[in-house]
């Protein structure tokens, strides 16, 4: 018996924690991303922590896998993040072998996500599947015939730049009409502020719960509202559901996956996200192609990515 | 050395041919499909051309493969056409090996053409590349990792399935807006016959290459007016690839394949459709994310599904 460290290191939150080669979670530890403190700070961080679960450990730890909330060269085992200056061209794997003499392998969250998903959650039982990160961006990672697909760039799986609206939104990736312009965290909390100007009275509870601010209105916050049955913030919900229906229905006609799964903040907004997608794939479905792909939600819930860590920890060598 | 024979088996033509091991052609023959002879007319052709093939053999003929116009149960190795009433649930490969003494394996006509290039043709040395054949319709076939993709319902690879516009048309299918209703043999040539009644001048040399009749505009008439440098027909195969590079631009964002082959009897206009095509993507382009997925023309022409027959028979045990 032996265990294995898992990272999931994220923009905002990051996660280690320890777990025995059945994905047990026997301990996790987690804390907020302190931006400022750049790698090093980060780095810090997971070698303490890592240190912290060994020594705690039952049974040997052997290996270590990591999701990384950026852009990852696989081949290389290296960060290629630009977004955060530190990390870019890292070889994080590395690293982590040589302060902790543990094997270790890296992907990026959406991978690691898809991957956790199909070893431990709604993916169970599979050959193939994709899945959908709704979070602040949209992203996706494939499992195909049991294996992550990664395509020609490692571009494989970007599902968050299907282009589904003819509208000019452009996108943060500089292309027009992306699902992330229609159907992520950013495009929820801007829905909800564009209401804000135009209809004041209709995002009050909204408000509310961003803590007061019109500016500041959250898609955590118009989430919650929606549960709480706040017709204007379900409304929003709704459409942002109704526009990822629009991308899965190329999913489904490309590789026709066993399942498709939803994980990511957006993605605990439940029924009322799941409900419109339905419906919409229904009113877009062809009555002369029967698929039979499923549309679910994560059963890892936000810890998908952590859990494919796990994977990538038992494939190490 | 061991020949080998393969068949492609269409609703219009069909051709039977003799192969080395290594993919040369030897002897094709080919014919018109006499559909009011249905299944027992085709197996005919098949049973007696293939016979006389292994005649004239100079080696031993060890196998067969089938490329069919129409969905096959891979698994059962039957096909499903419910299109033309005798073949559905016929057992094609069974048949051959109880008739002609060979082992057989078939597969649709899109997937054999994407085996064909893989192996023999544009995709020689990719992983992964996406097959379409722009014909009548349009279909679709993936190579992923080396191996045809099947997807969960056999569904995998229905690029002309992909929406692409939100205009109304109604696609064969009975979906909305399907790529299909937008650039295939069929939407050209309809669109031919829709100028014909708003600018009856400018179809002149559409018509005449169809033989005289507004009624009778062929996609293959248009695509010779616009080679010939004919402006309206040009107009109309250039829509068809802008609609194309809307649905490729799906095919990237999820698959990021190596190569996007194009082939089928539209595929001929050549340049007049790839130049839009490309105009379109490099539009559609996001700046941010650097696929480096190239869109081709299949090499082997319309012959791609024999030359998948050729790859499917030596596989076949």
């Amino acid at each position: 018996m032996n265990n294995v460290i898992a990272a999931d290191i994220g923009g905002t939150q990051f996660r280690v924690g320890l777990f025995d080669e059945d994905g047990r979670q026997l301990l996790v530890s987690e804390g907020v991303t302190v931006r400022s403190g750049g790698r090093e700070w980060m780095l810090e961080q997971i070698f303490e922590l890592s240190n912290s679960l060994k020594a705690k450990s039952d049974y040997p730890v052997r290996a270590c896998g990591i999701s990384f909330g950026g852009p990852v060269d696989f081949i290389n085992q290296k960060a290629t993040s630009l977004a955060s200056p530190g990390w870019s061209g890292f070889p994080l794997s590395a690293w982590v072998n040589e302060k902790l003499g543990l094997p270790c392998l890296m992907d990026n969250d959406a991978n690691a996500g898809a991957l956790g998903e199909f070893r431990f959650g709604a993916g169970r039982g599979t050959s193939s599947l994709v899945y959908v990160t709704l979070s602040t961006g949209v992203g996706g990672g494939l499992i195909i015939d049991g294996k992550i697909f990664r395509g020609k760039d490692n571009l494989a799986g970007e599902i968050g730049h299907l282009p589904v609206s003819d509208s000019g939104v452009v996108c943060a990736c500089g292309a027009h009409g992306c699902l992330e312009t229609v159907c992520s965290g950013s495009a929820i909390a801007r829905t909800g502020q564009e209401w804000a100007l135009r209809r004041p009275d209709a995002v009050a509870r909204m408000v509310e719960l961003s803590g007061g601010s019109v500016e500041k209105i959250t898609a955590k916050a118009i989430v919650q509202a929606a549960a709480e049955g706040d017709l204007p913030a379900a409304g929003i919900i709704r459409e942002s559901g109704r526009w990822l229906a629009k991308a899965l229905i190329s999913v489904i006609r490309i590789l026709n996956p066993d399942k498709i799964v939803l994980g990511g903040g957006v993605a605990q907004a439940g029924k009322l996200l799941l409900d419109p997608v339905q419906e919409a794939l229904e009113e877009l479905r062809s009555p002369a192609i029967h698929s039979t792909t499923e549309v679910v939600f994560a059963e890892l819930g936000i810890n998908s990515p952590l859990y494919g860590a796990v994977a990538l920890a038992l494939e190490a060598r």
